[in-house]
């Protein structure tokens, strides 16, 4: 029997474990890369803009050919031409001359500045020219936004509408991905059925709950579904499973037998390095390794599987994918007292109230609807007694 | 030529032409529910848990048997017999008896609390019980997570894995979501091309961006592409967009005559209600309607493309989809001050440093890659002169 270990060196033990895991790499097109997590370090291969631009209607100008214009006293320039959107002027301007240009327009040789046609005027085939400019002004120069050589986006970068703007705007169209892992999950219970439940029996949560976080950070779940409180059944489950799945977590097994009957399989298989962890809820987690794949074991109420698979499972998936931790949501003050003195870090759903105000939902363990009303869970550190009406707390996304 | 309007004005103008339109109700699988929207109020067509059961490993009791139980004076009790998981007990605890049972078990009749395992001894076939429990204790009753009838998840809720977690502990397998509207994005503009740019030609990037945004606001996009800056190839393209799509993006136009073309084709299509609206960036942004169908023009800038879409076409897609308001992230203070002074709302990219203060992100106007290294946005007022060093602000999601 192996002794129970903090939260944080269940975490270390399993990034040691799984560290040196790679998942392969793929490219994607780059319509359907929202969601996925860059493989590589991406540097840009061009300078974007491409080319010095203006950034508004008017007139490209040398801007020293307008200092000391004013209301009174305009610049009189000379057009020598006007730049077609999308195309290279195939001209300069020389000393007082100017060319007309629209918004993104390309700056023809010898112009530095541009001038609003608000501030302008036409006479006679002259531009007036009411304001003076300096160099750079209603300009953005090559590579003002991205200069090519540099890295734009991280490995481990979860692509979203921002990246996907800048994936497009240097021409990645198909984005180098990390392969999404896959995870099997195996729900255990003599108790559980997919449907019609009769008397004594429950449907089973963990299996689409654990499916939709592992989707949610990064993986593909492999569904298994329930398989009943038999050592050869979960033995034959968890086989299947490492033959298919980059990983896999078993849940359930809520009574103490077959948590051990859970951890003697996996001696069997592979190798347990903790049975146990000192967080509420969550104390009974398992994990090993088989076949050179992570292998967890969660409790079987849902609620303490949520938090193992947040705290601690999540945490393998992060590596592997090299995604950077989450950020909290936001602080807050706590509305009430807390207590907490036995020992565990513990995990608590709460909601925001009006005055920003973290409010503890309490709950008995094993409930689910919890969940779905909270807006976010705090930690509660297992060296304190608790914590004090008014405290600062920080809320995790859930 | 219609009048520039205030953020709030065109948020209501745009609701007030799009709130009775309805996206169709469809079901989808629960493993493939996240991400999509609920379209009905869902009541509980069951209690959960169905029925009494244990939190615990240990004996079914009376709790009354077990007063004034105690280390020195154990309760003595009959075990009457075993609750196998999964099965509802052929038998009933009379007084003085009691059942052994696993967590998740479900209670015989006449037991209404259990005791742990470690509080028991087992003295040749009686249960000596060493500490008394309340009536309820360890015990989870039916009903006590969710009560048939009640509503536990309302229409416009995003399905997250909390909500999948209820749905199955529901049974509700087949989910009730609004299809997703189908939103096409036209870019336009001569110096757009998709791939080699040759001088004076930029990629698209609003496509791409407009894209990945619908479909994290929950709709569907419908790539266009882009077309050339010419009257006719423009009302082709969103008569085209018209007949496929739910509504329609037409971004770029960033030329006064670009945008009044758009103006022009949409007057000649259907009706225009506003020009321009009072914000930094994403002044010049056009709203009608045609075939009964949202039209929106967006700025050609990125950022300013980004801005619009998130502040006003967001607003569209969460009536349609009966979607919450976007909560702000998280609250910080300024950390240098703001000017602003040109009677427009205005959006800012803002990092958080490690004291929580926001700093700014200064850019030109056109720069995407700002976007994808900001940790969210904050909004300066149109009555104020800026915001001061130290402000409080709230951080909005990108």
């Amino acid at each position: 029997m192996l002794h129970v270990v903090s939260k944080e060196d269940a975490v270390a033990c399993v990034l040691r474990h799984t560290r040196e895991m790679r998942t392969q790499t793929e490219k994607v097109p780059i319509l359907r890369a929202s969601g996925r997590t860059l493989a590589c370090d991406l540097q840009a291969a061009e300078d974007v803009p491409a080319f010095d631009r203006t950034t508004v209607d008017g007139y490209a100008v040398h801007a020293a050919d307008t200092f000391g214009a004013g209301a009174a006293i305009p610049a009189q320039l000379t057009v020598a031409g006007s730049v077609a959107m999308g195309e290279e002027p195939q001209f300069s301007l020389h000393a007082g001359e100017c060319a007309a240009i629209s918004t993104g327009g390309m700056l023809p040789q010898g112009a530095d500045a541009a001038v609003m046609i608000e501030h302008t005027d036409n006479d006679h085939g002259l531009c007036l020219v009411y304001r003076s400019v300096a160099p750079g002004e209603n300009v953005t120069r090559r590579g003002d936004d991205i200069a090519a050589g540099s890295t734009v986006l991280r490995a481990g970068t979860r692509i979203g509408a921002p990246q996907i703007g800048v994936l497009s705007a240097l021409g990645v169209y198909e984005v180098p991905v990390f392969r999404r892992p896959v995870i099997a999950v195996i729900s255990t219970g003599d108790e559980l059925v997919q449907k019609d439940p009769a008397a004594g029996q429950v449907r089973d949560v963990n299996g689409y709950l654990l499916s939709a976080l592992i989707e949610r950070a990064g993986g593909e779940a492999l569904f298994y579904g329930a398989v009943a409180d038999e050592r050869q059944r979960i033995a034959d489950a968890l086989k299947d499973c490492l033959e298919k799945a980059d990983a896999v977590l078993i849940s359930g097994g809520s009574s103490a037998g077959t948590r051990d009957m859970t951890v003697g399989i996996l001696d069997e298989l592979g190798e347990v390095f903790f049975h146990g962890i000192a967080m509420k809820p969550g104390k009974p987690t398992i994990f090993g390794t088989a076949q050179g794949k992570p292998v967890f074991g969660l409790p079987g109420h849902p609620l303490a599987a949520y938090f193992v698979f947040r705290l601690i499972v999540a945490e393998y998936l992060r590596t592997i994918l090299q995604a950077p931790a989450d950020k909290p949501l936001r602080a807050a003050v706590l509305s009430t007292n807390v207590p907490s003195n036995h020992g565990r870090e513990e995990y608590l759903c709460v909601r925001i109230n009006e005055r920003n105000e973290a409010v503890p939902l309490h709950t008995k363990s094993g409930v689910i609807s919890v969940l779905s009303c909270a807006d976010g869970f705090i930690r509660i550190p297992r060296d304190t007694e608790g914590l004090e009406k008014g405290a600062n707390v920080e809320i995790c996304e859930l």
